[in-house]
């Protein structure tokens, strides 16, 4: 009698792939198991907004209630006003940088503190659970399974790293120096007696993490490529292409939200050739494994505890 | 009967201090227990010159019999001539910009197959030992204990990250995404059939990871402050603050370099109240426990092997 593995995934071709890869996985140096895991969509919900979205705009109601002028600035207002094209045009760096700025000289303690209580009180728009039942309970298997094979677990984002090391220990057991996100720099200063501490910034340590960027910030802060690698959007493709590109077998896993019924039906598009392809046209091309959230998952979320 | 802990660590004051604070951590829950520690001088000989700097030597003689203008430039020059007191006037971040030209475009494997290659051959130049015998066996003791209490332990270097992921798996056990060094940024690129590859630029991400920098890098690529720290020098002296300056009680370590005889006599001065001040003097001000090679420890290098 042995655990089944991956219960939550339906018998099928993407179950059949991933546990047929790691049954290979036998001749890889353990030094070179390591799977990077993209957050939004990939690992939780990311519709109708990223939690991380909800938390600024959360903060923003407080602050430009103090302080009107805020909604003044156009990607402050972006934000506020769930602006999606206005916010895309922009571009991610911009607005994490206005954002950036209602943190700019807090601590790591006071910014983590701010993050922990609105977690604490968040319940989902539309399905009204806190976060916890937001990840995806598949993917949480896949993490086990991963680890059983001795992989080193990184989660990879676009959103900022300091958030998502807010949940990622209690959410997926992956520790704060295996987050790569974008990152804000810091200021070291000093405060009374002498006691050193560190402010944050509004710069980035690096650009905002998305596409080609991802893969040079894992390499920077983490020093391995991936063999494994999962995501769900075009921000994610070069990621996916890099697991693919080492000595080693690689498996690329695109996760398609296919399913308007348990969670949101919503599709992603890259620029290639030109044209704006669908992330999973690119996933065929390329021979990545695509996970039908509908087809492939018995279960979208855990069962409420 | 237990074994013996710290075998190699004098029974005294600093062997004392070290193992009281490990029995009293008890009631630190274990995700704050986070120790960081130096590399050159704290966890390795660093004398006559850094093991980094000999392997620069190494790539510049090669490269500048092919290319003689490479040693026409000032930084490259002092680098070559070993001329420390040019070197120290230019400025680690300059010296760091200068080499990381050598190894511009390559790819993490090929930077990381040059060093390998040079490790392998490499001998001190005055104990004609390879790398692994230039370990502080009481060091590797330490970093054993601190584990055996699940601390999570990682290497911090004013040299170059990618340099000390190198030796940092098979010499102390710390895997690469936990060195903090100084960080060379990269350029996604793409070759043959689209493959995916990374590119070293000459750009760092961040600072040359001293003083201050390395306690702003360390938040920013790690996420966590440490309770623990170890150093030798100036450059380590916000980074051993920082471990007192958190709500659990903080252990920092000086390693005095006072043994001429097994290794060398050495001391680093800071810069303080607009004077330079022995690091050790530093050290007894602000109650870290300052550890004598010649009077601590019973044995510095491991036994041949």
């Amino acid at each position: 009698m042995t655990e089944e593995r991956l219960p939550s995934w339906r018998p099928g071709a993407a179950r059949n792939t991933i546990l047929e890869y790691l049954d290979g996985i036998g001749d890889v140096p353990v030094e070179d198991r390591v799977a990077y895991i993209d957050n939004d969509g990939t690992m939780w919900c990311e519709r109708p907004h990223y939690v991380q979205l909800d938390f600024f705009v959360d903060v923003l109601r407080q602050r430009s209630s103090h302080d009107p002028s805020l909604a003044g600035r156009s990607e402050l207002a972006a934000v506020l006003n769930n602006d999606t094209e206005a916010m895309d045009e922009m571009g991610l760096e911009r607005i994490a940088i206005a954002l950036a700025g209602l943190f700019d000289g807090q601590t790591p303690g006071e910014f983590a503190s701010a993050v922990d209580t609105f977690i604490g009180r968040y319940r989902h728009p539309t399905f009204n659970t806190p976060v916890r039942s937001l990840v995806y309970q598949p993917m949480l298997e896949l993490l086990d399974e991963l680890r059983r094979r001795d992989f080193t677990v990184g989660i990879v984002s676009g959103g900022g790293t300091e958030f998502v090391r807010c949940v990622s220990p209690s959410l997926y057991g992956v520790p704060p120096e295996l987050v790569v996100g974008t990152l804000i720099g810091y200021q070291f200063a000093r405060c009374d007696h002498d006691r050193p501490l560190l402010r944050r910034t509004v710069s980035l340590m690096g650009k905002a993490n998305e596409g080609a960027a991802k893969v040079e910030h894992i390499q920077a802060q983490l020093g391995r490529a991936p063999i494994v690698a999962a995501g769900n959007s075009a921000g994610d493709r070069e990621m996916l292409e890099w697991a693919n590109a080492g000595p080693h077998p690689g498996l690329a896993i695109l996760i398609d939200h296919d399913d308007a019924e348990r969670e949101f039906a919503y599709e992603s598009r890259a620029a290639t050739f030109d044209e704006t392809e669908p992330i999973t046209t690119i996933a065929d091309r390329l021979g990545w494994t695509t996970v039908s959230m509908a087809g492939d998952w018995t279960t979208v979320f855990p069962p409420p505890s």
